[in-house]
């Protein structure tokens, strides 16, 4: 039977990214709590393609994933990026894996316990000149009005907001501890599971901690700023405004090896 | 060249609707501050088949479609159903059209002026029965919740939420008149543009106006009650809160003819 | 601390459906050849509310949900809705439970194994008359076009489709039975990994094989009708068409018990 | 009334975008056959925030967007950008402007006409170094697959697909000239309207005109690149297989300035 994948190409163009978009699959990603964690990801999976060849091998990247569908992390993408390579063929490989996450958070005062998702994506790419490994984390948070509780006689608009942080990192590092580095950023973090006691707490955290999205993407920058293990970071924030129908967003990015 | 569609079908069912699902095409509606509005709808167009034809026409829809972009509205739905109708040899026609309807809102104090999107649709059947018409209007609002304001020493959470009124009517109206008359059902109403002085008035006039989902959807429904026009409808009301990451939601139906 | 909620509303307008929507939750789910699966849910819980009350309890419904997330299926689904009911003092309950499922496939010809996703749904009601539970099932298909098929000298258009089989069942159902069901109501299933002998006999099982959307409905609506658990069902039909920019579609519902 | 956005900001942190996301507006852009057309777009602007001030204005967006609405083009995306560094005190601006946008188009053989959607983006900054404008361009397209045509005795594999191409120009290009360029680079393109006569003309030319992915990109990038025009694009290719549940993919991109 023809391979007609790997017959020759004559135009002269190498093509930068091909392989399989969207595949949803299980996978088991690293928990600090519990050790493992079992959810479900959207996943892309790309490597180079040399001018001479006229296709990929689509079937060898679902392969390559159901190898390592029980494991993948920070840690390891390195490992799954090198065996696209070989098993393609390929001078690069691309890895994009998209995934709820949930924690378990413990409410201010009466202390119910209820889990909360966040989304997470690890994004990987390896080629001549080495690994590059980047982690965003998606943090749903709440944001008060400084302006409007200034101005105001009584109450100021708030609302639920998602600040999404992508980091480049010298050292392992939790994604836990990026999402309480952001919460802490916030007037307020969220909750699945609120007593009246806990609604109390919060309304009055968040009054009492107005910030604008200007603020919130400062705030965590400067935080990042101070965390050995990142060497690079974006922040963006984007407030799902309640006197709107449309979003307020602010973005910063460092670098810190420049 | 065969009319496979034509054919026999000798599995003795019926089709209920059979059709074409998610075109896009630029339509004209009716406004009733500036007669007709040109905006962009999401399509669907269904028929009944009966059970001794193997397939429906498909490019048919296109064309009726075609023949009445240029204006359709609740006054002409029933045209166009017939017109299916007649162009399927069918006993029963559905549409259902989607579409964004922008409206010049002025700000409270400043009078400042900017556009506000509410999404539409129109559910349209005709059959031996007759004619069925369903409007439906989402209406963006504010909701400043009645516990967190009455617990806490300062502030309330407050959040966009979105209403989804769903009207029959026994004579023509304006899709103008629902959306006013939810807006006055909320905390307060969102606007595209609001200045200083606005923020702070929608500001205190949502904490002066605490309402749960549920007071929405009981303000919404007592109003609609007495609209002579309607005789039957439903309202959603959705609380996208600020202090979690789920919605608050509630539903009432009412049919006044029963 | 007052009981806001609590108080009595005067405006004597019961509301019909009151709750938590678009709750994220990992859940674990019965699997036929693995006893249990675990996935990812978003979930909706509501109950009614008397026309006395002012307001449901939010809280509660998260604390249902966390007590029975580690085992939701549809042999316990009544247990939660009684949960709720009692948990909220309610007539009336309402749960809608919709999460991916993967189920081990083998390519027809290489044996090659991988995972496919299927969207599931739970849709479970109880009131004073009883227990409704309907189960959604949406299959990804590859259906071939009769007519392209019959009119040209060669090759045929082909597309994605799915199909969304919705049963009430008067004794308990496997999935997995309704998604064999569809996939052999298709021109072809589809799969995650083909290699190319598998790939060679997916095209000809789909070129011999065609099948409108009209013919897909009839004929899963066909076998549905043949099953003595399943009492009402109906059956979409969606083909992502690949010459149009827009889907065809076909519904059929059926009720036994008339 | 206190601008609580101009106070001063001791955190030493430019914010490099801040502003609205997500601004749904009615516009009006320019169309080759008929001058200008009417649609609606989700739009996002940007500033940069200079250390020192605490927030920016979010209001003079909308204004700015108000004045500018009646015409948005690749010709005055400048002035708008201009206007939004003036009317904010910024050193740089950046907007974004995705719309769908329906070209008439004449069936191949019957020569019936209707409209077909593309979604089009304008991305637009300006700051110290100048202006950068961006047109992106998606085309909706069926592909078949070479591989399985040659292996299959009958029939192959074929889908829609959609190509994104995103180009930098020198000189004013028409939107109409990239779409052209692109649907004569697939298996065949695609209509809202065929009749039977044109159903086989298509589907017997994608038969004859095999592709992959990978041979999209490569055609469409060969022919950009002879466009003088153009300075720099990128194509993505994407198959919405009819044979899996998830998409193949191909990236290239070229920067003749290099």
């Amino acid at each position: 039977m023809e391979d007609v994948q790997n017959q020759t190409d004559h135009r002269n163009i190498p093509i930068d990214k091909v392989g399989v978009k969207d595949i949803r699959h299980p996978i088991t990603v690293l928990d600090r709590a519990n050790g493992v964690q079992k959810t479900v990801a959207s996943i892309n999976m790309y490597v180079n393609l040399p001018h001479h060849y006229k296709g990929t091998h689509m079937s060898r990247f679902i392969e390559v994933l159901s190898d390592y569908s029980d494991n993948i992390n920070l840690r390891n993408l390195k490992d799954i990026l090198e065996a696209m390579k070989k098993r393609l063929n390929a001078h690069s490989a691309h890895i994009e894996v998209d995934f709820p996450y949930f924690i378990k958070k413990t409410a201010p005062v009466s202390g119910a316990r209820s889990l909360l998702e966040y989304n997470i994506a690890y994004r990987g790419s390896i080629n001549g000149s080495g690994l590059d490994l980047v982690v965003e984390v998606k943090v749903p948070v709440t944001t008060l009005c400084p302006c409007s509780q200034m101005i105001s006689d009584q109450g100021a608009h708030n609302q639920r907001g998602v600040v999404n942080v992508a980091v480049r990192f010298k050292e392992f590092i939790w994604i836990e501890d990026i999402i309480r580095l952001v919460e802490e950023s916030a007037s307020c973090e969220v909750f699945s599971l609120l007593k009246r006691q806990d609604e109390k707490y919060v309304t009055e955290k968040a009054y009492g901690n107005p910030m604008f999205v200007e603020d919130v993407v400062r705030e965590v920058s400067g935080k990042l700023d101070k965390v050995p293990e990142i060497i690079w970071f974006t922040v963006e924030s984007e407030n799902f405004e309640s006197i709107h129908n449309h979003s307020a967003y602010a973005y910063v990015e460092k670098d810190k090896r420049k």
